[in-house]
């Protein structure tokens, strides 16, 4: 399966976008042929961390999803931002 | 625009797969109502040091797309990792 194939089936689970301000991370590793340990989820906290310094964040704002699909590994962060007066 | 009409949107001018090991990172910013500036240039380079911490990089094989539309930026990383051993 490729990246490209899961942006699409994850489109038919996402309910109707709402008008918030919110930023989406996707990290997808297609490892070829082999058979490798897999970063993704220490990479993770880094991302949130580099981000942190541009924007604030709440970290209970922060929803994490991590999915392993034949050769290709999928780190989905989805942020819902604070709201700014 | 959604961030999940892009993806979809991108499919159609993706060539086939190709069986090497990649990473495919982006960063979606969906802005709501707001006109705001936009953090995801200065972003893209701490996210490649980032991913250097645990992956060996080729710089010359980053390569780097901003796309901004209506109220939503998205940064795409594409990066093809060096074959190993």
């Amino acid at each position: 399966m490729s990246i490209f194939d899961y942006f699409r089936d994850r489109k038919k689970s996402t309910p109707a976008s709402i008008a918030k301000e919110r930023l989406q991370i996707i990290v997808a590793h297609e490892r070829g042929q082999r058979n490798q340990p897999d970063y993704l989820p220490q990479l993770q906290q880094e991302i949130i961390d580099v981000i942190s310094k541009y924007v604030p964040i709440d970290r209970e704002q922060v929803h994490v999803a991590l999915d392993n699909q034949d050769d290709c590994s999928i780190l989905e962060l989805n942020i819902t931002l604070p709201e700014r007066p």
